[in-house]
């Protein structure tokens, strides 16, 4: 009786995956190793092919909240589900237009495999085994349609802590600037324009001069203002349109510091490791750096691990890409505290929700 | 009638999760966002609490690969299981003595988490809610017996691709030395021993002239010699007991390239990132280089993403680490080759009996 119990709350998902399973070829034949692709266009870690990958993405850490992301998808409009390691894909439409959700799991390294693999699946032509022209290449052939890099847009929705000393439990961090303390981008040369960028050197300079992270080759990026405005405008929206009495999500806009692990590399002196710590005032000094930038002054609103990668290699290639966390350590001010898992719970069902509005409706 | 037969099959595994789920509980109140554990001592990451987690640990990356190494576990002896986003935990038996298997998720920023965890688990004494001391420590109180760290003993069991022009396909590749390439490790000061080491200034000189990574700040670290021995060890008796005209395991001991990606931190030129990758002879340098160590000639033997951090935080802590990898890729020699998954599966499964002998016969 309980074995009947328990299988009948699980027959739906059950039958759901079993169709679905179908839909998502496993590892077969790949001939290259440093291209690692199957002969019919699955890639190795993402498990999926080019038209089973909206362009519009969300991008979220956990693989848990994939099917959270999924349950506001338009009812039965998923069409492709798969599950790899950590990263797990849906795909269907939100108020009609075509979206995927994925988890990268957690850290840059993730995302630069995530971010390669979404080039691969929407650059690379099977049919042709060449990769997709854009406009202002040399010799496009004829009759081949040029591909628009701009058309890939994606939004990381994740869960960070926050140096920032006035930052509200639960609130939303909306990244505009980027610290990256990681060093998976540093595989990857700069565009020139970004060398260039006053805004980028000013980020670079001020940490490099106020914090202990002068011995760390720390870069910096950008998330595409496009998604950050989309981010606020929605967040403005689902706000006004709360019924009377409900409580505003608060959100806050600036700088994201990204790291290479949770514990020291975010200043955490955990037992023994105490002792070894590079940078264990990293939080403090955090929360007292400004940058000025084009947009005025700018704090470092959260620490988390991943939109650095998000933003820097979406940026190389043409793509826009932004983040917004949900703020459930607030490491800074009178008080140091973590979320109840009412409260992250309540903060990352508006902030799917803001960015599933906000993903639809970029242009 | 087929949602019978669906649900039938996955009869026993629902009733065992139901059961164990009782054994997991999930995120309580945490107080301190610094040290992010419930007040009934499960950490934020792993979901598991101290005497949940055995001191032999097998480290695997990929989730999905906690259920076939348990399934080598004494038969009925899982007593634990826990799943929170991609780091799985399984605690049973190996021919009686304890073991449990963790999966880490890809990167070494995953396995900063998993080892402050584990450190947490193995030395925080929630009753008396501080640490535990260790021989040597001052005041140590009275009646409060003293942890030795050397108790804990870990082995990655992995995939990865292979820059050595000879190694075979499939084959496992031992770690005795390691390159990191990522920077999670920067984050912790070393300790003077492995500052002085001759041999791990060898490695970080011969990388810095010998590749284009000198405008990365390379770090190196060894894993555990008992761990390193133990796998050797473990190799030729499991090669030894095979049946007459089964093939052997073949296995070759190196030095270990972890990096902080799997595309351009690894050398591989992905479509329109080719222009910018900073190290695109990577693997071909990777395949020259040779240390001149204690133990004589070192060639590179593999390249992957985690090692560095599995070696460099267990050395700090005084826990015995060390890493072996199927070879899945062969970037470098007269053919680049990816296994097929006959090959990488029929590998993996040696490396889990091999990593489980060495385990238990450690000392």
């Amino acid at each position: 009786f309980v074995l009947f119990l328990v299988a009948e709350s699980h027959f739906y998902k059950l039958f759901y995956k079993l169709l679905m399973s179908k839909a998502t070829p496993t590892h077969g034949l790949v001939k290259d190793p440093d291209l690692p692709v199957t002969a019919d266009g699955v890639t190795y870690h993402l498990n999926c092919k080019s038209d089973q990958l909206a362009d519009r993405i969300l991008l979220v850490g956990d693989p848990g909240r994939v099917d959270t992301v999924a349950a506001y998808f338009d009812a039965g409009s998923v069409r492709f589900r798969s599950e790899n390691r950590e990263i797990f894909i849906a795909t269907g439409t939100y108020k009609g237009t075509p979206v995927s959700v994925l988890s990268t799991g957690m850290g840059t390294d993730n995302v630069e495999i995530v971010i390669n693999e979404i080039h691969v699946l929407k650059e690379y032509d099977f049919e042709r085994s060449a990769w997709r022209p854009r406009a202002g290449d040399a010799n496009v052939p004829a009759g081949v349609k040029v591909f628009d890099p701009s058309s890939v847009k994606m939004i990381r929705v994740g869960t960070c802590g926050s140096p920032y000393p006035d930052m509200p439990l639960a609130a939303l961090a909306v990244t505009r600037h980027v610290i990256g303390m990681d060093n998976t981008c540093l595989y990857y040369k700069v565009k020139e324009e970004m060398q260039k960028s006053k805004d980028l050197q000013e980020v670079q300079r001020v940490v490099k001069e106020q914090t202990s992270l002068g011995a760390i080759d720390v870069y910096a990026t950008k998330a595409h203002p496009a998604i950050t405005n989309g981010i606020v405008a929605a967040c403005k929206t689902f706000n006004g349109n709360l019924p009377a009495g409900a409580k505003e999500q608060l959100y806050v806009v600036g700088a994201t510091a990204t790291a290479s692990g949770f514990y020291a590399c975010q200043g955490r002196a955990v037992g023994r490791f105490r002792e070894h710590l590079l940078a264990p005032k990293l939080v403090e000094e955090l929360s007292k750096v400004q940058f000025d930038v084009s947009e005025g002054k700018e704090i470092v609103a959260n620490i988390e691990m991943e939109t650095s990668a998000v933003c820097f290699l979406s940026h190389l290639l043409g793509y826009q890409a932004g983040s917004m966390c949900v703020v459930v350590a607030k490491r800074a001010g009178a008080e140091h505290l973590f979320t109840t898992s009412e409260q992250s719970g309540q903060g990352l069902k508006n902030a799917i929700q803001i960015a599933l509005e906000a993903i639809v409706a970029l242009q």
